[in-house]
């Protein structure tokens, strides 16, 4: 796969300041990287090891260039997207091994299941009756497709993931190990003391191009669909309630949970461990922080943040007014005393004038 | 399935206000009811859905009729409890398919477990020697139950569900995928610099009726019992501690964490992210608003919120005050400036009259 | 298992106070504990339960016999450890049963894997190609070993584990059921509207002596490792971002999310829930309270808690302060109100005085 930074600069679209003939094979970390190594910079806080990196060749952007003029940089307009090209022209996606054949513990599939051309089902899987997978789909071994699930084209379930009954998901989607897509929603009507359990009559919908990391989850709807807009990925244990609707090219960083009946618009980024209470609406390209708790609409295009979640400028200044705050205290206790002998001395000077 | 509006409020314990004569066969949203779908009004916030609603009849509280009088209604004291009712008449609860049968793949059953009559036991799953499964059970794909585990009657474990050994489930316990029930807890004694572990001897103990979205996870006691009480529900990604006493009919949202050894009262509402710290008391009635943090016993019947979490009244007035923080800094400083110069007056003031 | 007091006290580097001779052979907490019963008293809070406890022996410390002078009591400097220790002599770590044979559904092994010797591999577990497994290993059932994937000696996979191509488990790594190891971290470069995956050809690495909860999940580095330091113990639902290095000898609470590149130092403590962002230092010995989340850089040796994190101590005077806040603002109006009166009484002074 060893190729020179010329050669690389072509395929990623960048051009070559300084020699191009040196021989890369792979890409790393800007600390770890040696001369045959791609690394890149894309964020300022690794500045200062643009210098003494071992790289063979530094992926940055233009205005980066005069940091380390005397290296061999591959510059780019989008150097994050440039690196991504790089891991992908340099090592390529994942290739799912053979599976292992003549166990005698083949997939058990349902004679009613179809099953699309070219996909690898590894021993150990199970897809129920009236199933439907697309073509090129990998499923790994302990997954569970539910009867009448609809799995789409060059979809990949890895290892122990559950898509319950009626779900859909659309192509090229990707569930890591021990994702559950459709369970059943929490809903419960409580009735002379008993929580009665209301069928989750719904399903759940992931459209395209939809990733999740390990351990998501998401609700079926009660009636209708819980639905993953096309475009949008969760990182690890993300926990979606039913009846939601996030919208398309959401990222949802690890541990968000997003309550029943909740909807994102376009492009909404949410970070870790948010946590958004249900029947609420988040607009298009809203930014929420790690760890905010939303409980009220939040209009689109904004950056949130803070519990509950408010504009992240407000949040900002509250917090550095409450840093504040403790001192704040002490000097208030004194300005009332102040201002209690303000009050005194003033009345001894109107008790003089007026004795005068 | 379908039947007459008059039909099924007999069926629900409502009353028809309008035209009872429509058929309806399905339960669904405001939004997207057409004329043979019933709806239900629950939640305020869509109110406004009423009106243009296409649903042939809608599920209101008494109090909600005069909003849509010319509709046909589904009159209800407790409309969400009866729309719960119009889903189970209407819909029904899953069913669970008959397994595929012939794969070679059956269950793995040690000859000294025993399973209950009419029990369905899928492919692929494996129950360990001295386990003791009730009558009725639905028994997924990829399940472990665990040495000398109890399972009751009429449970459910969905997909890839781990009951670690001599766990029990009480009756009709519904195990959504990816849970695990008594896995060690976290007890570790420090000891020259390593965390030694401590066996965790005890087991997990989960009673009649409790229902667990996906991916909860139970520790097991490191001596005596974790217990989660009968008819509490779990959404998901929910983790409770080792030696936790869940108690009875209790509603833990997603994402909530519950210390070791903590217990919580009867019909404890604990909301989504909520952390519970290990050995408190949460008392009855008590509930906890989401994102809380507990750091200390909480008193039954009293709303709380916040990180600790107080009095929910307390935690709001306090975020209140908090927005108004930064405003009040700045005031804060003028009024300083105010009084000092009010300080030197007063001074020149007095200065004046005493050299009177 | 049973042997007297003493013979206990010698097993577990305790001293007995009061009468040795009676019989022991289980130990158990303060309130269910029976005259065959060793517990402990290592917190505080049940110091009340001591004097009523029904226990055949209690462990405490050298300061706490004074407490129940009367009782037979476990001396130790470090009553938690001795206890430990009484639950190693009297109890015994778990026994994991002999496997269920001649079910026809044996592990699928791959001929090119290397399994070590006195390995318990279970029934319905995959091992792909190029795996390698030490000796003395258990490997539940439903666990998937990706290819090229190492795991030491001594490892325990509980139920449905998965771990990813060419991810490397130390010796006596413990995983929990549902634990991934080594799912893609979460890289995507936004492009003309796509997020765009980068490929995650790194790996994660889990040194010796880790233990995990329950679907603990660690992505896998982009590049290089994302690396689990050796003694480091996870409770349930931990999730770690793709290239973070937790140090040795740390312990992280249930739901605590490390964000990618995040390191922590030696001996680091975090509480329940805590969330730390990407591309921070945590120093050695440090100490994060539940539910903090980490937005920079913490020294080590300290305590830090709040959102964002900060030294404890800050945080708990900001929450004292915050408690007060409500009624200061109350206290603020008045004062500013009594300034402004203050001001023009002074002012009708000064105009007297003028006037005169």
């Amino acid at each position: 796969m060893g190729m020179t930074i010329e050669q690389l600069a072509k395929r990623i679209g960048a051009t070559v300041h300084g020699d191009g003939g040196g021989v890369v094979d792979r890409c790393t970390g800007l600390e770890q990287a040696g001369s045959s190594d791609v690394s890149f910079l894309a964020n300022r806080k690794y500045n200062k090891l643009l210098a003494s990196s071992g790289a063979g060749a530094v992926i940055v952007s233009p205005t980066d260039v005069q940091q380390a003029p005397d290296r061999t940089l591959l510059v780019a307009d989008d150097p994050y997207f440039a690196f991504r090209q790089a891991v992908v022209v340099l090592h390529g996606f994942r290739e799912h091994p053979v599976p292992i054949s003549g166990s005698g513990c083949e997939a058990v599939i349902d004679p009613t299941a179809v099953i699309g051309k070219d996909c690898t089902v590894y021993p150990m899987s199970y897809i129920a009756a009236g199933a439907k997978i697309g073509d090129r789909c990998v499923i790994y071994p302990f997954c569970f497709v539910g009867p009448d699930a609809v799995v789409g084209d060059d979809c990949v379930l890895f290892a122990n993931v559950t898509v319950y009954d009626r779900c859909e998901l659309g192509n090229r989607v990707m569930l890591h190990a021990g994702c559950v897509i459709g369970q059943d929603g929490f809903g419960y009507a409580t009735h002379e003391g008993e929580h009665c359990k209301i069928p989750q009559v719904g399903n759940a919908v992931v459209e395209d191009d939809v990733e999740m990391g390990a351990c998501c989850v998401v609700d079926r709807a009660t009636v209708g669909s819980t639905r993953i807009g096309h475009g949008t990925k969760f990182s690890d244990l993300v926990a979606i309630g039913h009846g939601a609707n996030i919208g398309p090219y959401n990222l949802l960083v690890a541990q968000v949970g997003i309550g029943g009946s909740s909807e994102t618009g376009r492009y909404v980024v949410v970070g870790g461990q948010v946590g958004v209470a249900g029947h609420l609406k988040i607009g298009d390209m809203a930014k929420i922080a790690a760890k905010a708790g939303v409980a009220d609409d939040l209009p689109g295009g904004g950056e949130y943040g803070g519990q509950p979640a408010q504009p992240f400028n407000q949040t900002k200044r509250g917090f550095v007014a409450m840093t504040k705050l403790p001192e704040m205290v002490q000097e208030f206790r004194k300005l009332q005393k102040r201002v209690a002998e303000l009050e005194k001395q003033l009345e001894s000077v109107a008790a003089v004038r007026s004795g005068e």
